[in-house]
C-alpha cells in the first residue's frame, strides 16, 4: 500500500481545493425506488456510480452508510469494496460509516478492516463508544499509524441519545465531555489529530465545550433531520478543527441525473456563503 | 421464509435439549494459525466448519463474531453466511454477535440484515445503545414480528466500559439500569421477551437490579477473561429469564480436533454441575 499522510493534512488540503462537506451515500429502497433503481446489489452499485460521477470530484468527502449495503449480504459488501474504490480513485476522502465498537482481538479485527489495508478501509470510519474509549485503542493506533482517522460518536443528531450521552460519569462531567476530553487528549499526545468527533447539527446546545480539541468535527443532520449548514457552523463555532458538515438526502433527492445532483449541490453551498 | 415461533421459546427448547450455554465462533488469525488454518476466507470457511460439525449439536446456540470475518472484506461475509447457514442446519441457534447501533433508516437497513429474511439473519444479534434505546426501535420491531431476539450491550465484560455505562442520567439511575429498565418495560408490553441483555461475566457486582426482568442474559467473560461458569450463574442469581454464558477461547484451543473440541465442551460442563 502507498504510505498516507496523515488523515488531517490530507482532509485540510481537500478542504482548500473542494467544496468542505461530506455527502452521505446512502442507498436505502425508497431512494433507489425513487431513481428507479431496482433494490438489490445491482441497485446498489448504479446508484454509488452515479453518485461518485457526479460528486466525488467537487466535495472533499463522500460517506457511504455501510448498513445500506450490509442490507444485501455479502454481495451488497461486495458492491461497497467496488464504490469506495470508484470514490477514491476520483479523489474523494472516504469516511465510512460503520459505528463499529468493541473490545480486545474483536475490535483489532474491526481496526484491520476499515482503518488497515483491505478493501473495505476508508480514509476515517465511525465508532461507537459504549464499551469505553480505551476500547477502541486498536482503531485509533492503526488510524494513526496508516495515516487514516476516525470520528467518535459523542454527541448524536436524534433525540433519542441524549440520555446516554448527557449522563454524568464518576469524574462529573457529561459521557460527551469526557469523550471530547479523551479525544482532545490523544490528539495533543499524537500530534496527528487523528480522532474526530461526531456532534449532531440538530441540537440548539451541544453542552460541550470543545475548547482544546483541534481534530475534525463531523456534524450530521444537516437538511432532511432539520439543521442548515450556516447553523452546523454556528453551533461549532469554538472548534479550533475543521468543520465537516455532512448531508445526504437534501442533495441525492436531486438525483439520478447527474447535472441534477451537481447544481443542487451548487444551490446548497451558495446558500451557505456568508452574506456581505 | 418458515415463520419462527418467538426467540424465547426456541431458545427454552434448546436449553431443555443441549448445554446451555453459547460458543463464541471467533476465528481471530491467532488462532486460525494453532489450527494450521490460513488467514484467509479459506481457512475462516474451514474454521467455521470445524466449529459447527463439533459442537452445532451439543450446545444451545453458536455466536459468530462478524468482526473476524468482516476483517476479509465482502468474501469473509460470504463464509459468515455459509458458516450461520451449516449452524442452523445443524440445529444451533445463532446469536450473531455485530454490535449495530444507529438512527432511522440507517437502523431499519442494520435490522433488515440481521433480523429480516437475509443470509446475515441471526436467531438474535447483539446491538449497542449509544444513540439511544429508542434509536433501537426499528430491530426490536422487527425482532417481535420474526420470532427473533436482540441482546442489548448493557454492562459489558472489559474495565474501559464502567465511566459511561455506570454515568448517572437524568432519571437518576445508572445508563445500565436505564437500559435494563427499558427492556424490561419493552419485553412486558410485548410478552415475547425478544429483547435480552449483555452483561458481562467478569464483574463482582453488576450495579443493577434486574427483578423484573424475564428476557435473556447473554454473559460473555466466561473462560479466557477470567469468569467462571459457575460465577456468571450467582452473578445473575436474581435473574428470571435464561441464562446464556458465552465462551470461547477456553474450549476453541482445544481444536481443531473434533473429539478435543468435544471432550473440552464435557469437562466445563462437567465442572458447572452443582456439588451435591
Amino acid at each position: 500500500m502507498t504510505e498516507l499522510e496523515p488523515y488531517a493534512v490530507r482532509l485540510r488540503r481537500r478542504f482548500a481545493l473542494k467544496a468542505p462537506i461530506c455527502v452521505g451515500l446512502d442507498p436505502h429502497p425508497a431512494l433507489l425506488r425513487a431513481w428507479g433503481l431496482s433494490v438489490d446489489p445491482a441497485g446498489l452499485a448504479r446508484f454509488g456510480a452515479i453518485v461518485v460521477e457526479a460528486l466525488a470530484d467537487r466535495v472533499a468527502c463522500l460517506k457511504p452508510q455501510s448498513a445500506f449495503f450490509e442490507a444485501h449480504g455479502a454481495a451488497g459488501l461486495a458492491v461497497l469494496e467496488e464504490t469506495m474504490a470508484q470514490a477514491r480513485q476520483a479523489g474523494a476522502l472516504v469516511v465510512l460509516d460503520v459505528k463499529r465498537g468493541d473490545i480486545g482481538s474483536t475490535m483489532t479485527a474491526y481496526a484491520e478492516a476499515y482503518l488497515g489495508d483491505g478493501p473495505l478501509a476508508g480514509d476515517a470510519v465511525t465508532l461507537s463508544p459504549y464499551l469505553g474509549f480505551g476500547a477502541l485503542s486498536p482503531a485509533l493506533d492503526l488510524a494513526e499509524a496508516n495515516g487514516r482517522g476516525v470520528y467518535l460518536l459523542v454527541r448524536t443528531s436524534n433525540p433519542e441519545g441524549g440520555l446516554i450521552q448527557s449522563a454524568v460519569t464518576a469524574d462529573g462531567v457529561s459521557v460527551a465531555q469526557s469523550l471530547v476530553d479523551a479525544a482532545a487528549q490523544r490528539n495533543r499526545s499524537s500530534g496527528l489529530d487523528a480522532v474526530g468527533l461526531v456532534l449532531g447539527a440538530t441540537h440548539a446546545d451541544l453542552g460541550v465545550d470543545l475548547s482544546g480539541f483541534s481534530g475534525s468535527v463531523l456534524a450530521p443532520g444537516v437538511g432532511a433531520q432539520g439543521g442548515s449548514l450556516a447553523g452546523a457552523r454556528r453551533l461549532l463555532a469554538g472548534c479550533e478543527g475543521p468543520i465537516l458538515p455532512a448531508l445526504s438526502r437534501q442533495i441525492l433527492r436531486a438525483g439520478p441525473d447527474r447535472d441534477g445532483l451537481r447544481a443542487e449541490l451548487d444551490r446548497l453551498l451558495e446558500s451557505d456563503r456568508p452574506a456581505d
